[in-house]
């Protein structure tokens, strides 16, 4: 129980990001290859990940569904791209029975291998417009809005905990319409879901607007994304949302009849967030002493650490802070809070020091300490510290007990606020138009960051620079800046910049 | 959409079963051999079910966590019976790749064939197990008390939407304790939640107790169970709580150093209910008209069909449609609802007429369907509606749109008393104490039910009962009455009376 210190992320920032998904307990990795094991801690947070976007997820009219696990072979070879772009990393079933073989253990049973071989989901458009096929026969029947929760497997050689895994945890949303506008709106509206979320709930800020043709998802017409910048200024792809024309109707033969008794193949979308969003949070907020949590997505939002010696002040205090803590629950922040209550955890484990327990809820991001002695009883008095801020500036000393619930749900509320400001300043700090080819190859390089450039709009463009600097374009914003000009490699026309930046 | 009416459950109970998972929009069979989609419809409930179910575990102490979703082969022989329990019937992945090939789809690249085959979980004590090493190292690490939601695949031949699929979602608890008491005091908390779960949330009354021999776990020292009896009179297994004593800490190697430095392998237990819970409160509740649901795990409480022609008379009824909707939302009913709010639909559809939407949301299940039309306006009352009760019995002319909302919430609380209260009449009617093997063969084919009898402890007589009868002993129950006797088949000494039944 030594307090080993984190890496800094001066010293080592791929270092720091694995030193604080350890020592916050939020995940390991398992001895199956590439997948992780999602500790308590690290899963609450997903857990309050969850139900916040379910809740913007059913507010814009949406319900949840379950689709198998598994897809048959021939499904995803059904669209063309699809098999191109999920074919050679998938998990592959072939047997449905393993037999004991006295003294070696038990052995695949060659008697029980599958007529077709089944794929564990890497994805699930193929699998799901096989089942809508059966579900649309009139305008009547759409739109649908369908969303399903579930794990999947991309066989991933090389991994990160969150960022990169075999298997990971996610939402994918997939919809039909009856017409290409409609869903060309579906496709908008959530990657604006996506931002809302990221921003006001993860406060991480993000860029929005289309990927090049280059990183588009495989079968998709266009992907919208949100694109965020990590502390080291990489680029994390934090949600994606694809429109998908009529590519997965006309592969799975989804028809129906149009107000004008015309057959029209449906129109599609699909977006989905991960668990890598977790990879995000950590690495927008987190500092070298440990996690730092947004106060709307953390698990236990205040600790109280009573401090005592004898037993008469143990009794005294356990009691002043067992009051206190139901003031806390009781604050009116259910709505911020996504109808949950404040979560406050009196820490009264008797075999750790005060001490222990205040680097211990730091290590895993907790917004708001207490710190609640005899002394400060005395005073009718405690002292509160928020997680966000340097040394000193952290502390408010004697804060009247009477007055600590609100101020502790006007800390929460501010810190929130104080993240987001603080990302958005660093992010825009970092965000640079660059002008010249040779320019951009030592920037991206030092000092790093998202770079505005123009380019030629072409694939090959593209390519070239990926292969010569390892940057790529993560998004071109809605909101970038009218401006035609002429691309930073090939010197021809470009409708406008675009961000390129090196990403996880 | 013409109304097709469900098959009877006097003339075919098996198609009654399916015809309401069928119309009521809950699951279908997908194309991908045994496994289910569940339905918008379905996964509502499902996630009611999640969430209180939840909450009943973290108010008992426990955290979620997830674990991989692959087992590696070697895993699953460690445990002996495990082995035996579950190699037979499993999901074996081979390879990690599939390759086009040009004119012929995709193919299983040979070469991506993986060292040691992979099994996808048909439940997690292996690999939780292996995991749990790391984790324990002293007393001071214990108890770990973990519940993970997951979907696992057994491969199961003979499937039934929701009671027998070869994918399901599940929850599996698992926890690791430092002395033998405290593991076998949480076998039994659980299986207790497991019964507050089952009589207070789904109404389903269930005996508690442990099962025989011959229906244990694979792995366990002993099981403890719910069980249900559903209305054709057969028994439904609807939950278990397993003592696995130190099976899982000797295969993979748990240990702690305890109080005294002495080292010590951990004590464990697991407890799991899976998707079938719905196939039990479908059968539990639901009769020829469609879906019955308890109150308390309704996806929609009560829909609101107003009735209309004119536009002004739309305008004026909607209005109030929507303002007596509020109210019911308003209802303090939180607590009982989970602390999630009472869900109202208002059916304003113009496309359908109020029979057909009044048959549509009988068919969903839905607790409480209020009438209001112009006429009821003019009097300033609405009809009210109970799903549960028969014919006229069922409404409530006349109820002043003042008090609709509270007459609603005594309706939700009187009808979830009424269904446990129905259901625990029939299965007490449907419990008998038999004497004889003749009279037992008899019995249990006509009029079929439960039956008391004494039964020698044996796994011999168990199953010469089972070949004989198709009948199994369903439960020891915790509360039957001391009574000594001889087994109906041997007549050797019995300890008590047991609980035999044919079960799904």
């Amino acid at each position: 129980m030594a307090a080993e210190k984190i890496t800094s992320r001066a010293k080592d920032y791929s270092q720091w990001y694995l030193d604080i998904v350890n020592r916050a307990g939020l995940a390991e990795n398992s001895d199956v290859r590439g997948c992780m094991v999602i500790k308590p801690h690290g899963y609450a947070i997903w857990e309050k990940i969850q139900r916040s976007l379910d809740r913007l997820f059913k507010d814009t009219g949406h319900v949840n569904a379950y689709f198998p696990l598994f897809i048959p072979k021939s499904f995803l070879a059904r669209e063309e791209q699809m098999a191109e772009g999920f074919a050679k990393e998938c998990a592959v079933i072939t047997h449905h029975r393993l037999k004991a073989i006295p003294g070696r253990g038990v052995e695949v049973d060659p008697e029980s291998k599958l007529e077709e071989p089944l794929i564990v989901r890497p994805t699930s458009e193929t699998i799901i417009w096989n089942t809508y096929r059966n579900w649309v026969q009139s305008y009547r029947d759409l739109p649908l809005l369908i969303n399903q929760w579930a794990n999947v497997v991309r066989w991933e050689m090389r991994t990160r905990l969150f960022l990169r895994t075999a298997e990971f945890l996610w939402q994918e949303g997939h919809t039909a319409h009856a017409t290409q506008q409609e869903a060309e709106e579906e496709t908008r509206r959530m990657v604006e879901v996506y931002r809302t979320f990221a921003e006001d709930w993860m406060a991480m800020p993000v860029l929005v607007g289309p990927k090049s043709e280059g990183q588009k998802f495989p079968g998709a017409i266009y992907t919208l994304c949100i694109e965020a910048m990590m502390q080291d200024k990489k680029a994390l792809q934090a949600g994606t949302s694809h429109f998908l024309g009529q590519n997965f109707a006309k592969a799975f033969d989804v028809k129906f009849q149009d107000r004008d008794g015309k057959v029209e193949y449906a129109w599609a979308t699909s977006w989905g967030v991960s668990t890598r969003l977790i990879g995000g949070l950590i690495m927008t907020h987190s500092d070298d002493q440990g996690l730092v949590l947004p106060p709307r997505l953390a698990p236990i939002h205040a600790v109280i650490v009573p401090i005592y010696k004898s037993d008469a002040e143990k009794s005294a205090v356990l009691e002043a802070a067992n009051k206190l803590a139901q003031s806390i629950r009781d604050l009116p922040l259910r709505e911020w809070l996504n109808y949950e209550p404040v979560s406050v955890k009196v820490d009264d484990r008797d075999q750790y020091q005060p001490g222990f327990k205040f680097n211990e809820w730091e290590l895993k991001g907790v917004p708001v300490r207490v710190e609640l002695g005899p002394k400060d009883l005395a005073k009718g008095a405690c002292v509160l510290a928020r997680r966000d801020l340097p040394g000193k500036e952290a502390k408010e000393m004697g804060v009247p007990l009477a007055n600590a619930a609100t101020r502790i749900g006007e800390m929460l509320q501010a810190m929130q606020k104080a993240l987001f400001d603080r990302a958005r300043n660093f992010r825009d700090q970092n965000i640079h138009e660059i002008n010249t080819y040779d320019e951009f190859k030592k920037s991206i390089e030092e000092p790093g960051g998202f770079f505005l450039a123009h380019w030629d709009g072409t694939r090959e463009t593209e390519d070239r620079i990926a292969a010569e600097t390892k940057a790529t374009i993560r998004c071109i914003p809605f909101d970038r800046k009218q401006e035609s000009g002429k691309c930073m490699v090939t010197g021809q026309p470009s409708e406008g910049r675009v961000v390129f930046a090196k990403a996880y």
